[in-house]
């Protein structure tokens, strides 16, 4: 929605606001999931954990149950302290589906180390909290037909 | 929490009642979630749909894309339709966390069919919509280490 639709449309004042703001939440929402990602690229675990509520609930590829709680994140990432995950990544198709205080972030993660090409699909549930927005659920899986 | 101890906390009445308001969608929720999979017991994928919301997004272990919206998602069921998914399934451990209008109800899924026993990461995130609640973003996957 651009400002000039937003002038022109003027009995839509409201409408024009939420698209605004469910844009904003978009670009806010992206922008700390590329910075997770980032981090990732240096072995640095601690945009992903800063990102993260202290009750996040988290399903991982690496683990055969929910993982409750910020503490038992860390404890999953501790082995890789230092050891970049990839060389690259691109994050496909993201898209942010907001309500009034959550949102879901989903994308598809593809990650290259050397050679090898890995594809994942990501769903990062955010909730805006007092210092402002944090995953609270995380569930991140091998994409069909991928390769591993 | 219970009766009694809402009615002897009295000054924490607001607390009582936000606790018996999140308690009140967890159970709703689990419903709604056991209902549609009731459903596949008999490979009748309209549960599933009614609950799903017409925008929804659904990463799932067939697809290599996210699918975009409730035709897509009719489409990948229609091949099911009549065939029993599995003969019995428990929801392991389901968690909802709940914001004013969007909730994420995350559990482990264990599906047996005959002799065979599988485990998946279930994670569905609900908004509340002018007819409820309704399934904006659907993700399943294997759970590490499970029988496939």
């Amino acid at each position: 929605m651009t400002i000039l639709a937003c002038a022109v449309a003027i009995t839509m004042g409201g409408l024009c606001a939420w698209q605004d703001s469910a844009a904003q939440t978009e670009r806010e929402l992206i922008a700390m999931e590329r910075t997770s990602m980032d981090g990732w690229l240096k072995g640095d675990s601690g945009p992903m954990l800063a990102a993260s509520d202290a009750d996040i609930t988290l399903f991982h590829v690496m683990t055969d149950r929910r993982l409750e709680g910020v503490a038992a994140v860390k404890d999953l990432y501790t082995p890789f302290a230092g050891r970049p995950l990839y060389d690259s990544y691109q994050m496909e198709n993201p898209k942010v589906q907001a309500g009034s205080d959550m949102a879901v972030l989903s994308y598809q993660l593809v990650t290259h180390t050397g050679d090898l090409t890995r594809k994942w699909n990501a769903t990062e549930v955010y909730q805006k909290k007092k210092g402002g927005w944090r995953v609270i659920h995380s569930h991140f899986s091998a994409t069909a037909g991928a390769q591993q």
